[in-house]
């Protein structure tokens, strides 16, 4: 039968599955959540098992596991290895999803739960494209390895180091990875550059106890006033972003990359329109497409301190927090960046205040040349399913552990994404429209026999 | 027997009533408490008619009731109207309390509880010092009446039009308050000024949706970078307000009020080594005392957005908030200031941001003639029981009433404080000296008689 009626047949107890693994709250960034981590893993490895798959092992690492499957039966042929991640981002605030994160819902053709999308929504087309040639024509037309983590969302801290230790059983002609978006709806694309990642907690201290705004207002610090302070002079007026040496590394935009970048024919204003905004914001000189996917960012992704409840508290808060991650371009080395950031902070820190700076992940920026032959064969591999071949282009998320594997293996990295930036990944009511779990079934299925 | 005597053999029985009292978590700031301030209200009037004290009435206000009392026995003498308080400050951060708030506890001769100095053990004084009096003597010196309110802090917003409604009932020739604190152990003070106080909430709204920062950072508004740099606007670089026209109605200081600053011998250094602090901060040109006491501030309470669990998100927060409060003093008009600060953030606000302004609370300074007789007798009463007369100063807190106090009513009013800067009010381990309590039940005595 036709793969599109083996998985039209299969559709319905495929999701139903899926929706069993998206009920398992793998959030690796909570400790509290550490077995709910370890359960997604196991049922990862059973279905791998169930699958046809080989050697399936769940590995440790420092970390949360790594789960390893294999199908080594074509001699000859070049050997892929799947990586993706099986743990997820953490779901607050809580109030604003329509139905509980882990009560996987199907409405109006898109499933919804944290982690449809990103990226066990995506994983699973890969268990299930390789299930169906399995059972269809009882082998693989490739070497097939899958390296599933359990610690992407919090950086890949163990991932380098297991890679290294097991360099020899994960070796490998390509890297294939589905963790990115289409363009739009229709509109694939074959991502070959991602921004790199680092990030810190920031925390001022003032007094050793809260204080009383009537008895020591405007005599003492207020650690808020301090943290204030500081974050306020990480950007300039302009919206860059005013550290000393940040930019270092950062390649010029030459005009064929901004003509590529405008080839994406991205509607600045619908972008706008979509998400709400009066107006959209960023580093002076720059269209939208080229700052998400050329340029570095530092972003707040939490300040808190002092009283958050209702009503007004008349106190001098003795802390104030902060917690920042940067998204880095071309050559931006993450761990001299994290130490400019420190650097700059400490410069300016306010009399009576004490900064502490904890400095959490690192990762280079990735980057692969479009005209590699594999990524031909993929953005072909789309043009067949879809009906419209893939463009190539630049994604301004990060897999942190893409330049270490195009590194560690020595391998050309393929990312084959099925996902949509308006997924609200990261965000409340994370979803992942079926239309692309079903196309991408065939994509991956055209890719891997195209080889 | 004398009233040393009596206190002393009544002091186990007093103490203990007053922890039942410390037990009802009425925090007036927190809807979820609006039946335990109730409830802080009834056992209160109970007391007081156990106490000895007639017309004891619940009366209702828009929001939590005023408790009222009256003794008026003395033609002739002076009435003499009891302010204070039975409402409190929330207690979090919880985990940083050594005992929980509502659970009090005596440990070195002092009482830890929310609530113990700020304000039900100053107002229990006066309870017990009418009490005694009423027993020993069958009768009041003066004309008595009594008025606790329960809004206190949250700034008394149904004080005023109470006091206006039921001006004839609450007529008196002074009020009399106990609320405010000694200058150091065994030097007691009697505060003639109390800083204005007005209070708003800031938030900023960007995206309709929190966004991944991979996806859009670099490209769209943050609400929390949005925020900080508002905020940080707030003041400039030598701590002073940097909104236009905010020290408008701020009096000089007179070198002879620098003078009687001075006297109040403050040591900066025990403050700041007491306070775990590297180095105290404030508005360049004016000591600690002088920021406090005689110069207007602007405080962030409570600053949060965005993510604040353990580990990294990479989100950018769709909206981010703030709590401020400003102490005033002079003739500094707290409109006026919340209008300005409020067109200081507007004209400032980040391109894509939306900003919110919810204006709260409102109270001009307060300030009397240390020459009136009558806080020459309350002088002297402090003189007679502590060995040392009280010195006359000006407190950075707010008792926002105090203003419409001594403008509506159009009497003196007498602070006489039995508190200590150090006992945490509105902070974790509230507590309250014993040594003041009994020494305040004599002070109120020796006042009363001397009237």
């Amino acid at each position: 039968m036709s793969y599109k009626t083996y998985f039209s047949s299969h559709r319905e107890a495929q999701l139903e599955e899926l929706m069993q693994w998206l009920r398992i709250p793998s959030i690796s960034a909570i400790s509290a959540h550490a077995e709910d981590v370890q359960t997604a893993a196991s049922w990862l490895a059973d279905t791998l098992r169930r699958g046809g798959l080989e050697n399936v092992e769940i590995m440790p690492t420092g970390g949360h596991p790594v789960v390893y499957a294999d199908y080594i039966h074509a001699p000859g042929k070049p050997t892929v290895l799947v990586y993706g991640h099986y743990d997820v981002q953490p779901v607050d605030p809580l109030n604003l999803w329509q139905t509980p994160p882990f009560e996987p819902q199907i409405r109006e053709g898109k499933l919804y739960a944290r982690g449809a999308t990103d990226d066990k929504g995506q994983v699973f087309i890969h268990i299930k494209a390789i299930e169906a040639i399995l059972r269809e024509e009882g082998t693989l037309p490739v070497n097939l390895k899958l390296c599933l983590e359990g610690e992407e969302e919090i950086g890949s801290p163990h991932l380098p180091e297991f890679l290294e230790t097991h360099k020899d059983k994960l070796s490998c002609d390509a890297v294939l990875v589905s963790d990115t978006s289409l363009l739009e709806p229709g509109r694939p694309a074959i991502c070959t550059g991602l921004r790199g990642l680092c990030s810190m907690e920031v925390s001022v201290q003032t007094a050793n106890t809260d204080l009383h705004s009537g008895t020591y207002g405007g005599a003492v610090p207020n650690a808020l006033h301090a943290l204030v302070e500081l974050l306020a002079s990480l950007h300039d007026a302009d919206g860059r972003v005013a550290v000393d040496g940040f930019y270092e590394g950062v390649p010029e935009l030459s005009p064929l990359m901004r003509e590529e970048f405008a080839k994406q024919g991205v509607e600045e204003d619908k972008i706008r329109d979509s998400l709400g905004l009066d107006a959209l914001y960023g580093e002076k000189g720059y269209t939208f497409v080229e700052r998400v996917g050329a340029r570095p960012t530092l972003e707040l992704n939490g300040v808190y301190g002092g009283f958050q409840g209702e009503g007004t508290k008349t106190v001098i808060p003795k802390e104030a927090h902060a917690k920042i991650t940067c998204r880095l371009v071309g050559e931006q080395d993450p761990q001299k960046t994290l130490d400019r950031i420190e650097k700059h902070l400490r410069d300016r820190v306010q009399s009576g205040a004490r900064l502490n700076v904890k400095q959490i992940e690192q990762a280079f920026a990735f980057n692969i040349d479009p005209s590699h032959p594999i990524l031909q064969k993929a953005a072909d591999a789309y043009g067949r399913v879809y009906g419209t071949r893939a463009l190539f282009t630049k994604d301004g998320g990060s897999i942190p552990i893409m330049a270490a594997f195009s590194r560690m293996l020595d391998a050309p990295v393929v990312l084959m994404g099925f996902g949509l930036d308006d997924e609200n990944l990261h965000a409340p009511n994370e979803h992942f429209n079926l239309d692309n779990f079903d196309k991408g079934l065939l994509t991956v299925v055209e890719f891997l026999k195209s080889l």
